[in-house]
């Protein structure tokens, strides 16, 4: 028990009832009846009480005191005569006998109302963010990711994962997005980066004999903000497993993560292990994308054969491909706006035709069809009330567009999405090589420093012509859970031999490897155990969880879009002192320079 | 079980003989004692199993393995004729049938021997973290920091504490140390600072409305390394609550740190609740020190009255103060070093005289105290045996030599120091002001933003000089291990007329209180609840447990003295790009700057 309560604000029961209590939190609200009766509403974190001034006293003191002011109420509990089945403490109330000030609120009139600050501006809601995170429906989705960072936590460590933490002031790196500098003072002319994740850290303790890591990392990259990226930092569950395999880390995140979606989520439902395993082509051929959201049913079937020769116009170079929703009942109207909708997202104009319930061709490109009806019934097994929405062009264009129609017909469309669930899925077997675009050549096509699939003897295959280095895969995998990419992972290439012959193969050797990780090249070179990790992020998984948009939602303290903090008023202006001691000097905005 | 093991190097036992298993692990060390038989040690994260290769084949095969090379060994699990009660394998042995290397040691040589890398230039074991985390006496630090802090995370969580990450890019801060810079990309000319420890967020989430907060909390400081200090970032375990008193947070911390100390330290025993509270001034006095080392039975009695006029120059001005000794039967020799080693501590001299076996004062000073030996048996209790030690001058040096004495003679003369437990007390009652030696004008002691004892009212007494202002006390306090500060904590001054009287005590005002924490303050015009915390120093805590004197050897990956990553090479010059998308420019060793 604490000095200055007896009990918390969300706390009394009827079994309470005739006890002496004293309560301290905010003064919500208070209503009054009449100059003998008024009703307090008094919060903390933990809920809130209703106090009766029954006395005219009482009353003239509630009424001297401003709303969000903190005080302490010691009085007796009373059951009351109308319950509110809707508040926890909704049985009782308390009359009280004694109330004190703790912190007086000075303002009258408040930036806007606490408990409907989420419509308040958001520039407001930053500056005064005491304020606004004194609203339940906001505080609760902190709670919601501080709950899901200590299971997260807990189901890592149940895992014989140990959380180690890695230094935050480290050095700049050539690889990914832009590095947060921060000059040395001891080192005039050097520069510390923040971390953009701990992935050469993690390495280099599976390098140094750590078996199973994991840490809830701060990460840092010096990127525009996004709806779901924070400019800033970010947190990732960041974990690595030496000895391991891909299905290694399989197996832990299919038991770590479903759990904790499934207790915190806002649906209580998710994939239980195996997820489903997609080949990456297989995703793109199938889904459109290597995002599939499992929770649609809708595919997409290629269908160049039958209708590239149609006589449509846009069929006739490329690809087509058909997206069949079955049971289909909307309106012109309907179609017409969701395919408009399609286009904008995809960049490219999708088609469409529809069988009516007396099995004809309708609507659409459907003259087209007609001639072929046979073969496209045949092709796509199609039945009355089916719609069919297609995509054309080149195949990644296609795929795309598909891939929209997939993802907006399954969810405008009843019947095609069983959404209330958490659907994974792994996207697996990514190539390790692409033709690139611009230079026409061999070229790495995610990261060069996962382990190609087969290690060094298929390296050495493709060198001496036997296969095809477009045919290597790589040993990576991203997991996916509703169409959202929460992490890439992969088998790390830990083996320098393999490393130097990866990058020979796209016209590069040993000193580039060398130059992009040196300590990480240099560990490799002295017995390094093949490990595999992956990082999913925590501000996504917890968007996921509460059913927000904006990551500003889950973020205790969130910078603006502009990467501003102006409740604490940052970025700030220096002193000179503070730039000479760290040998620097302002370029740009001279005159706007702290005195 | 893992695809590439069936078990760990730490796993097997004597009822796992007869088994098939697969080993993988570092090749720590192979005997060969003759050309078909050769002992092998494979390491791992859990520990160490002998390998026996029993043919010449296998032999040749291990001989090809260069050490620290990662392999992986299938064999049959076998009991072992002469057993090894040191290791927790030692009951077996594994002959392998196949051997496979899956990461080469390409080097034959190593920078420092593995289990002996303690012993190594610390520059080298720094450059080769990776290697030298790799000796289990390195290892084991590092795993027992991770296991305190997921106790100390769970006995929070326990009492009630929900863990919050505050920002990493914050605002630049006028209290304390040094500050580091972020410069701004998106904003020419500001910059962003890391947080000396979320201080100020912490106070607003408790404005916020959230009650019981804790994080293991990263802190940024730019300040020179000293031993029990890494340079750039350190750890805290930062706790705040609301409605909260200085005995909530003590009990809150009572009940968190003594298991965790008793578990994890070198020591099994820890004090129980509650600690010894200690008023400041009294510790000054019994202790000379703020930090006394209860496991001590030493303490300092003032004999100012009886010695300063016994004709001894030093005693003649100031304060004498005397610590006794009992049972002391140590030679002449010990006598001087030791007392030689405290004046080099102190930067004053000691004085000393002892009492023989005949109750007779010999030694050091005894010539003068002779003549007024009654007086001085009787002041300070003496009997035969007893040696006493004696500091003299200004209060505050006489104290500070007098503490110094205490704890030297409590380490070095046996019988004074029940060493093997962890004790902890409270130092409580920190005068709020003090006169300041330059200004000779009354200034804040420690924290401003601590609460004054008796609030308002007060200050307002002292105001009107019906107290005096050196007699007002602040709700602060200090937490103190063997000796150590693990942290400073306080009651908070969250009302801001409060806030502005204190400032107003020393001659300032309203637009100080605001220039300091401009944010903190507006929240508290909102309605701040009293509140309460401290922030235990994880790096010194481990420190603690761990039994080290270095802080490098309790931090996974630490900087070297002159804040330098030498493995990563931070910090590094980076390119004229950077510098230019960050509108900042390097003014010293132009020459140096980055191409």
């Amino acid at each position: 028990m604490m000095q200055s309560r007896t009990h918390t604000c969300g706390e009394l029961r009827i079994g309470d009832v005739g006890k002496t209590v004293t309560l301290a939190g905010w003064l919500e609200n208070m209503r009054v009846v009449s100059a003998g009766l008024a009703f307090v509403v008094v919060r903390d974190f933990y809920g809130t009480t209703q106090v009766v001034a029954e006395t005219e006293e009482m009353v003239r003191l509630f009424k001297d005191i401003t709303k969000e002011s903190t005080i302490q109420v010691t009085g007796t509990v009373r059951e009351r005569s109308s319950k509110n089945k809707k508040q926890a403490t909704g049985e009782i109330e308390v009359v009280p006998q004694k109330v004190t000030v703790l912190g007086k609120c000075f303002h009258s009139e408040l930036p806007f109302e606490i408990n409907r600050s989420r419509e308040a501006d958001e520039s407001q809601r930053l500056k005064y963010r005491y304020l606004d995170l004194r609203n339940p429906e906001v505080k609760k989705n902190i709670i919601l990711r501080c709950q899901v960072v200590a299971a997260l936590r807990q189901a890592m460590t149940d895992h014989g994962f140990m959380e180690i933490t890695t230094p935050i002031l480290t050095a700049s790196s050539p690889e990914g997005a832009r590095d947060y500098l921060v000059p040395a003072r001891k080192h005039p002319g050097k520069f510390y980066a923040l971390p953009q994740a701990p992935q050469q850290f993690k390495q280099l303790l599976m390098t140094a004999g750590f078996d199973r890591y994991f840490q809830i990392a701060p990460c840092f990259r010096d990127e525009d903000a996004r709806g779901d990226r924070s400019p800033g930092e970010f947190y990732q569950l960041d974990m690595e497993m030496a000895f391991a395999s891909q299905e290694d880390v399989f197996q832990v995140m299919e038991d770590v993560l479903p759990p904790v979606f499934a207790k915190y989520g806002t649906y209580d439902r998710a994939s239980e292990a195996p997820f489903l395993r997609i080949p990456y082509r297989e995703a793109m051929e199938k889904y459109g994308t290597d995002k599939p959201d499992l929770r649609i049913d809708l595919y997409v079937q290629d269908v160049t054969d039958v209708l590239g020769g149609c006589g449509f116009g846009p069929f006739e170079s490329g690809v087509v491909k058909a997206v069949v929703v079955s049971g289909f009942n909307e309106t012109r109207k309907f179609i017409d706006k969701t395919l408009a909708g399609v286009e904008v997202q995809a960049g490219d104009k999708p088609y469409w035709f529809r069988v009516d319930e007396q099995g004809e061709l309708v609507g659409g490109i459907s003259k087209f069809v007609k001639p072929i009806k046979e073969q496209v019934f045949e092709k796509l097994n199609l039945k009355p009330g089916d719609f069919v929405a297609l995509s054309a062009g080149k195949l990644s264009q296609a795929q795309k567009t598909a891939g929209v129609l997939v993802k907006t017909l399954g969810a405008a469309v009843p019947g095609h999405m069983d959404k209330e669930q958490y659907a994974f899925c792994w996207i697996v077997d990514f190539p390790m090589y692409e033709i690139g675009e611009e230079s026409g050549e061999l070229e790495f096509c995610h990261n060069p420093f996962s382990m190609p699939s087969g290690g060094l003897e298929t390296l050495l295959k493709a060198e001496r012509g036997e296969i095809d280095p477009l045919s290597i895969m790589a040993d990576q995998y991203d997991i996916v859970c509703n169409g959202i990419e929460l992490s890439s992972g992969a088998v790390r290439n830990h083996d320098p031999e393999i490393m130097v012959k990866a990058f020979e193969m796209v016209r590069l050797g040993e000193e580039d490897v060398k130059k992009r990780f040196p300590a990480m090249y240099n560990a490799f070179t002295y017995g390094a155990p093949p490990h595999a990790g992956i990082a999913p992020g925590i501000d996504r998984m917890v968007m996921l969880l509460a059913g927000e948009d904006s990551i500003r939602e889950v973020i205790p303290f969130p910078m603006n879009k502009t990467a501003q903090d102006v409740m604490m008023g940052a970025p700030s202006e220096v002193t000179q002192q503070q730039l000479d001691e760290l040998h620097i000097r302002c370029t740009a905005e001279e005159d706007e320079e702290a005195e």
